[in-house]
């Protein structure tokens, strides 16, 4: 395997495996104020068509990750829509231990 | 241009651009308890890795989507790392408009 490839797949894992803490810490505190709707709005799309672009190039390492950052994205737009309207005064966010 | 092309492209604008209001709402409303740390931390790292790897391959969109998101990454690292220790008792975060 080539440094290039290796690169590649670290850098795709990282930015990959990066979602699973906010989508766990959004499930665990409901403390989603911080976080922007509009991002993940857009992000989600974007991961959607990079979905899409490895499926055309017929690219197993970009299907793969993509497909787990598509759903970790979408846990933390589902997360934020969810908890997201307690945090307009209906309600108070479960507060992280640290 | 590529049915393909244009579908990196657009992919590579989006996960780029979605960071934009992330870093926005961070600086502008402090309210960052509810933004995971480490994955800041992995997404920057994993970042600076695609970067390292467009440098390697010489693709100028890769280096330009990659160089703008770790920036706005960075931001949202800064502010976390800045307004984060606020959350923890010290202050309150100061409460977005909507």
């Amino acid at each position: 395997m080539q440094t290039t490839d290796v690169l590649g797949y670290v850098a795709g894992a990282l930015t990959t495996i990066a979602l699973v803490p906010q989508a766990w810490r959004a499930f665990r505190t409901h403390d989603v104020s911080g976080i922007s709707l509009r991002m993940y709005c857009i992000f989600t799309l974007g991961i959607a068509i990079w979905l899409a672009y490895g499926i055309v190039l017929g690219e197993t390492p970009m299907i793969i990750a993509n497909s787990v950052s598509l759903v970790l994205a979408f846990l933390v737009l589902v997360a934020k829509l969810r908890y997201g309207r307690k945090d307009r005064g209906h309600g108070k966010p479960r507060m992280a231990r640290a």
